[in-house]
């Protein structure tokens, strides 16, 4: 059963926004991919996100540019808690969806990650629905000790090859 | 008839928008004032922007802060002009609320005025209203003749009165 | 007769431009487009604003960049709605063409669309021209239809290809 | 048993951070409190973080301003959903808090909400432990009918005194 | 026979803008000073920059604030050097104005001076005309001589009083 | 006789600042350039700053990228009037060499043109020289035509051709 | 002997400088303090720089607010370690200074604290002291023990009291 | 035996981070360098930064990008001096990493060189090491008089060849 939905205002927002759903894919959470606009199919937007809970969705992500409005209009009409990816490509570069999205008024908050942080998104999204979920929690666990051996397997390539021969390398 | 419906986000908005209405009664243009919330009643903000041509509006002003959704919300409902007012009132000092409202993707505009221009955007809506009345264009011509006049005279007392004693008599 | 003026401060501009002319062509609304500088040509610019309620023209597009005063400057001549379009291309990308446009002091309003968003300069002309012009209205609402089908399709495609081939199909 | 952690840089974030700690006792969520710094007391941050999630804590909230690294570092530490509060008092006037809370590296997502938005996060809050818990997702959808309610009747009186009595009576 | 011209959108900017007449005056440089608009008062704006070469005026001072248009529209109609002072009062606090101001087209510069540095203006005038005039030159060095008099006067007395009885002594 | 000083911080400025010494050329201004920085040698970037007016220059101009402080640097140290072109080229943009030029303190004004604004700089240049020099101020007006003529015949050439083939043509 | 040389750009900048001396004396670290400015008493300025090294002094310290050259100029006459505060003050409140300080060009650092952060700037001196002295270091180490015990009393004060009456007693 | 310790989040900051090996090596300073990440190993880069003076490191270089916590969290659990390098390659530029770099809290300094300035920073640590090192001091003063002989040579070169032919040449 599809525990997230994940939004985006165009479908030029997917290559990035495609990061997303890899996240989610890695912790094989059952999701749903949809291109809806807050300005131009502002009706559907509002029913998926009003019927959401109801078809047991968890969480939603809305990911938008500019004056990307996708992630507030879905908050106002859901007690789902939802996620917002602002996206570049304007020419305020990002700047402009990330104050759209991040500075929603008292009462209908929206959970706000970096420019074009797709991905993070889809681990948050995860961090959520393990927040109750002990096995899922262990996996995010596990993912951040994979993370933290990339880390330490890049450094021990960096200390027996010298930095000069590590650039060469890359 | 009522011709422009002014909308803003919440009351706290209502020392600000003041202006526009003004701007209107003083064009005795026909107005409604009214609290809406793209966040937290988005039903009845969507239903307002859709039959608010039905209902013989002309023009929609909206006024709204932070991330200022309201006029871009109204603009998905609505084939009519849509002018949105940014406000400041959060720490980012009504940036926030210019770039959410003047930054629409392309297809559904929003015509944006100055941060806190609640003055203009009435005077903008009787422009919009006058664009095929000659008669209501010509008022905004005798409108801005006295502006001019303001200019002129204030110039004129300062020319009398030297810039000492201007800065003391105010 | 001509119902838009669209003018730009220089033939540089034309590029970004040409989608307002293209978004009035799409409504069949007859326009002029003109290069005028409110720094290089003060005076034309000036005749041209003060003229054009005369001429018929009923609303009056400028695209400018960097220290963009072309709409401040047509406003300050005439009592049609003026919308302004501020380009990037500077060092600030934009920025300072949207601030130069948008922050107008009272009793004179500048309608600003995004930085860059001649489309939408043109779109939002049809809507003022349409304010008063049921027939016009109903072109806009059918224009926002049209919007609405074309993400309806491209959601309907994304649902059938899944995302992976819907990226490599682009 | 507590089921939210709400963490803040130091005891002048206090008066700021209370209204996340209102917005929990709201909906009955118990929480605990406490004042931690990434760079004051690392080692005990670092020891709440990775004891959260074993103690029962299900999501963490935490505020700071300026070079905000606090929710950054309690991610680092926790698979738990951490909420940032970037909170205003610097001279950047929390858009250093912004910008150092949101922009995230790939793998660690902090949830941000809007500066100064503490109450907000406490909503976040409940609305994470609400995703799969529809007796509190009811809650919060009846706390958003309220929202509405409360902006209906203020546009009730808007429109029974008019503006000029409705601002005199504020 | 008045040598520099200070203008002021509006009689608000006047206590600024009086800094920069008490430069002048202090080099006994003859000024006239007036209140003038680029968007109030458009033509008297652009008649007084075509005639002002002819009436003998060397260099123009501009203040404006918000989409500052002065100095960039008094620069179209003179080829004498203008100097604009961005004045802050709006919600961007003068950047707005700031980039209206310096961020001129190719072939129409402003010299452009601190954000409500009407008083370097004045000095900045009065160099201008001191480049071909080596007595005035001398006035401005011997000023600069002050200055550094006074920065060292400040010194010597910290250095005799300590920092804590200089703090409570001012 | 060499009438203007065109320094720059490092000969990587000179593509851009090349544009200044070309303004200078097209009004048969002498001048002479050299490759100067306040960081890198400041005693000789002093010592020409102190001698310049002596040697009769009669205006400064100073390019300089990033922290910015040629400018202020040379006016610290001469009456003359110097001009400040802030290049872009670090990650700011030029932003933090327009707000390190244009940003002075009381009694030490810089007159600051647009990023990378070299040409504009060579303008001013000439036209302080022409504040009090008929003839040179004549040749600016003349230059000035010359400007609003391109202006024109582009224009005529737009209306000529349309948009279209405009566009195509260039 | 004087240690560590603090100097800022006008009296004006010594109650926010004061807590530099403050944290200097803390560690009883000699140090003299003085008003210097790169704009009003250059030579002076430039004389001081070259001369520190030579007088025993290792560390400088200047604050500086606008278009803050100080520290820049400053690092330009001494191999010494230069730290900057940039302070806020002006209308852009303190980010001018911050990009005039920190964005310094190759070859000549800065080490840049926080927009009026002259307490950090009097840490990190001695830091930099202790740096190769084990006995400085550990008072360092031992200041930051007694900042982790100050808010651990806090959270202990904090978790007796609950956070409303924590609040009160404020 | 090992001086400096410059760190870094990612191996893709190395190609940046590069050019302060460079200038250490300059100095024939003994240096390590790592990757580590506040984020993805926060507890070896506690342990790193708490055993740094033990094993003799004097100073510590850290380079981050987007919300840069490295020098922070490093700076939080060493009495040493900590220099960051904000990085860029986010879509705030490096903004973001300037602001998560300088604006430290009280007591817990970060010596914050430019964007991408790791150069500089390599010099900032070699000048820091030379503070109480009269021969490396020395070191520093000469490198200085060479970057000054490079600029002298430049502008010999350009007085020889003139600005065209130097363009050309390069």
């Amino acid at each position: 059963m599809t525990r997230v939905c994940v939004l985006m205002g165009s479908d030029s927002d997917l290559p990035t926004m495609a990061a997303c759903l890899e996240a989610l894919e890695r912790f094989e959470i059952p999701y749903e991919v949809m291109i809806s606009s807050a300005h131009r199919v502002p009706e559907k937007t509002a029913e998926m996100a009003k019927n959401a809970a109801a078809r047991g969705i968890e969480v939603i992500v809305a990911g938008a540019g500019s004056a990307a409005h996708l992630a507030g209009v879905i908050a106002a009409h859901t007690p789902l808690p939802v996620i917002a990816v602002p996206l570049s490509g304007s020419a305020l570069n990002g700047l402009d969806a990330l104050y759209a999205s991040v500075q929603m008024p008292r009462g209908v908050p929206v959970a706000t990650v970096a420019i074009d942080g797709a991905f993070n998104a889809g681990i948050l999204a995860v961090q959520i629905l393990g927040s109750g979920d002990p096995q899922l929690r262990d996996k995010v666990a596990a993912y951040k000790e994979e993370l933290a051996r990339q880390v330490a397997s890049k450094n021990a390539r960096l200390q027996e090859m010298g930095y000069k021969r590590y650039l060469e390398s890359k």
